[in-house]
């Protein structure tokens, strides 16, 4: 097997490309030949070391991937050899509340993740991957599709012809795009230029807000809904919370996500206690999670946006794509042939 | 103001046209000039004199109607004369756990309902109704259309790409297919005949059964969803409850509605208690939900399936075409000019 | 009839006791004889005028109080005279989602609140209250008895066993405590001095931090609790919202409830993020809280902490009292003889 | 080791105990010393081969045990040798929704039991047993102690004040009371015999209704409960279910648990379709639920009543108990020394 490994330390003069006999599954474990990876935003923090004590070298990188079944344990139901599977990002979270040790189950940092030939994972590890899908497309779905799913139908599942307004166009913004629309959802996605906007008005937004050119976007959603919007996923941080608040009902909820305009937000307490809000913070999801995701990509046959695909031995050109931002949709590693 | 009253019984011969002095609405009241009712299942039983000890003559009958505001109470906010709006079925619920005197809440019994020209209700009685709608499909919605509703996404709402078996084409399946279909939700409709199974076809049910071709519908449901359906809207009653738990998944809802073929069900307990379902019944529904299914006919324009429209002079028609079950769709009286 | 009003304006000065003509009930009302009223923070902002724009003069100040149904108007069920009842605190909110327009339906600002010997309420806004409670005891429960319901039992119910942190020892931190040891929650309280310790430890609290010797309270709330406990009731504010972050478990709530330390709280992201929390805010409660809170405490006899009464010819000394913050359990007024 | 299975085929003839080489935990599987166990109803079912074609000898009975760590696979976490451990009845049901698959996840057939000296299980099927416990009492958590954790705090939690109305005195039945009582909640039990009335009596019941005395239980439950109770655990089958939803008030839930009265009860649709009731049938329950479970025990410091033990070797002296149905409380199997 080949595989990528942060090994000395973090930083891309780390990342390197290694061999190493392939892994054998233990009885309840599942071999599988990984197809096509995809990035996060995270992948980055860990790149740049900046994820905490928790996540150290030698590490294989990246959460988000998807392979065929090679082999499995004998103790194994429900996997057979050639099945399309991809891992579940917390591979400790099949599903109901989190565990409280959740942060050791991660892919990707601390635990291995899938930017390698093979890899070995528990059977309770895996699920099955929708047949429409392209491998690079259904490499996006661990994190960025979960998330997604989780901040609109995790925990209070949102309704038909309740109003969510998207902050922005990255991975999981274009995927909760495209599960609300097909959930009859009403969307406002706010960009950052004319041509994002044209984009994602294309893919079935109700309203597009430019923030290049309205400024005050947290008032034009509130007046395109009424009273505020029923949800924000809010994928800011601390720059845009303050704004996300203001754009909410009483008794709204802003979903947490990101924080990539900064880690410290000021938030002025009597805004949400009067407005009986509340924030919940998402992170990924569990595998049932992973697998209602799955059952409604299926039944609509939706296609979650690649913007960019690079070849395994160039993987590091995409941490290098995804660090200038200029790619609209996932970005992508093909690993099989 | 003229009125259709249970007057010395029920029946037909007791069900007469009179007039009468306009009431007045006192301080948190409001005064409709009604403009449409529409019939349910529910007023037949009233019709027979079935309901119970609770509901007697005198009693304007039906409970689903929309009307305009004539006038409001002076402690009214929220209601201005020319308002479209429609009363609210149980006038005492409007929002969370039914309160435990539901009962003494309805409209069209024991209280008064709707088929007369002007009606006083309290403020908080009263929503809004949307304005793509016609008065005949705005008549729809207090009771068969809020039913739908509390089905499909009151308590426990269904998630885009899960699986609904909806069983008949009345008035609540009809709206709840409408609903589903607005929501991502994967629909599976069983019919008693191949015309009604071309009417649902072209309303975008994923999967008609037609009952008098396929006798085990409850079989072929289950084969269609991966293991059983997710949830039954269950219009049926004692004939069809056994075969709705056949198809329902592990962990699966059957929603309990109607009973029109038969009050006493053989209820088979193993079938249940080895697959954790939840038989849940709805009745109608609170204020809050019809609001919400108010903004989600809003916002996808989707309009009730009206089938028959009878004069207001005319009403006792309306009953006997609801007992002849030919009409596909509402049977509505229209009261104003 | 006899109340006290803020009359020019907010503040001391303004508010003076003033004789008017008992009013009338509508069709839809009740009329009740005030027999006592509490004091909350809130009262104290509006006292100061800082409530905001919709909170003006006139105003009968005060929310929380309890009295005697004097008569009832015509369309009234299930209250008679002799009914011993207590406005809610949201007139508007009976159950369920709270309504967009949720804050004109507040007593005490903008609607008059209950400082008065007479007051007119609409039958829907009122509930029975507990037999074993004094006159001062129920005056408490509107606001602060429900705050600390909503928080424990509204939205996500806690569950026997789970560990609360209660952020000082105010009206709804005490009802709070004492409505979770009844509930077999384990709690552990912060206090400030070792006076106010001793109190809350006799009351039952599982772990009482006194803040003046250990500082970290977070840290220690943290180590009684296996990784965290599983909710706070955040009392404090800008001040103590970063510690309680701290002290919560992966998957934990906070709920938000008052902001006495400031009102800008500085949130630190990750914190949140990676833990997976929830910030959820809670203002009072609805109607059907209220009912539930009074069956609790009706079972297990709960009698909230009054610390002092004062006569009704004296309430601007009870403001004065909350202002000084010397008192132990909640401040009341004494309305009848 | 040494383990009792069924053989050749089910009932005592072929119930044998057998002698074979310990088992080897591979990498994520632990190695557990059986240290004793307890019966449920379900085992006698099995025993008289009518639990379906599912399970099938050769099969090591009963699901409810507790053992001590003897050794864990390279790649275990949280579990060490010398830790006291239980099997999670559903060996595949983490947390939420139950799987689909649901039924071959069941220990005690269809995959075999705990009445062994040494069993191995994957890691991610076990939970640590509060320390207060004896082993005996322990062994009663699994499937009757989780069954009544999840029929009073599973999916939608009862809340401090509410009623329960608890048919029986079976090992579900008492661990109800326990649970309900620590939590504050009021219960009613119904029981078969002056002597078992004052046993639970003593337990602390509210109500105790014996039915050689009082005929008429269900009317007799609704008497002593505002409008109905809250929440009936169900018990008993076919005799018991339509008197259990009279006793329920509107909005209430029936909780479908056992059938030791019969298979087939006749539902009347109208009794809970006009009052809006729920019937949830519950299985046992998942791992988060009986670690929350464990919680709640170590907290209150409760012990499962523990009626009957009988030796290792004396195994099926354990099921004739069973089936004499004249023990109070669980009868477990010692299997260490």
């Amino acid at each position: 097997m080949r595989y990528w490994s942060f090994e000395a330390g973090f930083g891309y003069d780390n990342l390197v490309l290694r061999e190493g006999d392939s892994p054998t599954p233990g009885p309840r474990e599942v071999l599988v030949g990984m197809r096509a990876a995809s990035l996060n935003f995270r992948d980055l923090v860990v790149l740049r070391g900046q994820h905490g004590r928790a996540v150290q070298p030698p590490l294989i990188p990246l959460s988000d991937g998807v392979g065929e079944v090679l082999a499995v344990g004998a103790a194994v139901t429900g996997f057979a050899a050639g099945d399309r599977v991809s891992p579940v990002f917390f591979q400790n979270w099949e599903g109901g509340a989190p565990p409280r040790d959740l942060e050791i189950g991660r892919l990707g940092g601390p635990l291995d993740g899938v930017l390698a030939t093979d890899r070995v994972f528990p059977a309770s590890g895996l699920v099955h991957v929708p047949s429409h899908l392209s491998d690079a497309e259904a490499a996006t779905l661990p994190c960025a599709g979960l998330t997604a799913w989780s901040a609109l139908f995790g925990e209070a599942p949102m309704r038909v012809g309740e109003t969510l307004l998207i902050l922005g166009t990255g991975g999981v913004a274009l995927m909760a795009l495209q599960l609300a629309k097909s959930a009859g959802i009403r969307t406002i996605v706010t960009t950052s230029s004319a041509e994002k906007a044209a984009r994602v008005s294309a893919m079935g937004a109700d309203l597009v807000i430019d923030r290049s050119v309205t400024e005050d976007w947290a008032k034009a959603a509130r007046a395109a809904s009424d009273g505020g919007v029923d949800r924000v996923l809010e994928l800011g941080g601390a720059a845009t919370l303050p704004h996300s608040i203001k754009a909410t009902r009483v008794g709204g909820q802003i979903i947490l996500v990101g924080n990539v305009t900064g880690n410290t937000a000021e938030l002025f307490l009597p805004a949400i206690l009067t407005r009986q809000m509340t924030l919940r913070s998402v992170t990924v999801g569990s595998k049932q999670g992973f697998e209602a995701l799955n059952r409604a990509l299926a039944a609509h046959e939706i296609h979650p946006v690649v913007g960019q695909t690079v070849a395994f031995d160039d993987a590091p050109e995409a941490f290098r794509a995804l660090e200038a931002q200029a790619t609209f949709g996932n970005i992508c590693v093909q690993i099989g042939d």
